[in-house]
């Protein structure tokens, strides 16, 4: 990852943590405000990568060694010369510069004014990140992240929309124990007329299933109401009315 | 999206930014420290959606209405009791809440620490962001972005909305009100020693998550445990040993 000629110590401190924290360790800078970049370098806890980060004159001079240089930008207040990447296409590319023995770099420009059209004449491809056309200029710590965070992206998996990944089912003979238990509490407490009780040990034989309970968390459930079972019985015959 | 107890003014502003850039509009805050939360909201140039979020006490206040909670955090130093999505994942989960008319929420937690336990008891799922295990701990406002961006990532899968719609879920506030109840019987039931009571307070809140219950089931279970909660302590006085 190229720098521009960046101003704020603090954004170049972010950066640098935003390569740390996406495993990306080389980075440069290009043109640096020499007061600012020591700034940025002499703060606490500065990663490693950014204290030995090499510093060039230009951007020519930083990517003189590159096969594919993708420059960064919002694409409001110009027509760019350079063919246009969404961020999500860019993995793709930059791998396969990399697969065949080539060497790539992502430029971005200063906070203010983004890369000059004569630093984008270094770049192949001018990547947008897609932001919303009312607001589209991020901040340049954020713009790092979004960029290495996609560039480092697992393939998202196929989902799977309910249940617990991980934890063993309960067999349907433990849901049965189950809800008979609860059907003898709704009975011990009066829940409902004798006439519901069919309808509702279906629901509960149903509800129990849609849950899909754990088995631990079946047999945590079951000793609740064995506990609630126990208590309600105890105290029936003498009071009963 | 809701921050928890912000600390940095600058994160603050941050995340408001990468809000704008995505096109994400609802931000609310809980248990904000009231000078630095000013100080973010009258920061030059502070968004509008800064300008008028919602405050709320407590996170449970903030996400009563809501029937998916993401939390966001690392999980270095704990074993999560939710499930764990990696952020690529997110975006179908998301989906599917909204196309059933669910409310989903994104929720980060204090700079320093992330989400407390107590906090992450209301969340549904936690959201991790594939980082470099030598360095997984984000700043703020970066991982805000990175979660937004991907949120809002152009080629993410298209949302399938054909096929049945699942049924409405129960919002946080009701899964609260069930687990009060819940709690209340175990008491009622001298379920298990003083001493456990936090413990079990907590396990029954992330169980019920876990569960995903519909609003209509989780009306339903707390129709039951009303019954079995008046029974017992209706019986409980005379005959008290």
């Amino acid at each position: 990852m190229i720098l521009v000629s960046p101003r704020n110590p603090l954004n170049i401190g972010a950066v640098a943590r935003a390569m740390a924290n996406f495993g990306f360790a080389r980075l440069a800078v290009a043109a640096p405000y020499a007061p600012n970049w020591r700034e940025a370098k002499s703060a606490v806890g500065a990663p490693d990568l950014l204290l030995h980060a090499q510093e060039f004159a230009t951007l020519a001079d930083a990517v003189a060694g590159c096969t594919f240089v993708a420059g960064t930008g919002t694409l409001t207040h110009r027509k760019p010369d350079q063919r246009v990447v969404s961020l999500p296409d860019l993995e793709p590319l930059l791998q396969s510069e990399l697969a065949r023995g080539g060497r790539a770099a992502l430029v971005f420009g200063p906070e203010k004014h983004g890369l000059t059209r004569e630093d984008l004449s270094r770049c192949h491809v001018l990547v947008e990140i897609p932001t919303d056309p009312r607001q589209p200029s991020m901040n340049l710590g954020q713009a790092a992240a979004v960029c290495l965070y996609e560039l480092a992206r697992p393939d998202a998996q196929p989902v799977e929309t309910t249940g617990e990944m991980g934890e063993a089912k309960a067999p349907s003979g433990s849901l049965d124990r189950l809800s008979g238990l609860i059907e003898e509490t709704m009975t011990a407490a009066h829940y409902s007329p004798a006439s519901m009780e069919a309808a509702n040990r279906h629901d509960v034989r149903v509800l129990l299933r849609k849950l899909e309970l754990s088995a631990l968390d079946t047999r945590r459930v079951m000793g609740l109401f064995r506990r609630i079972l126990w208590r309600l019985n105890r105290r029936g015959g003498p009071d009963e009315k």
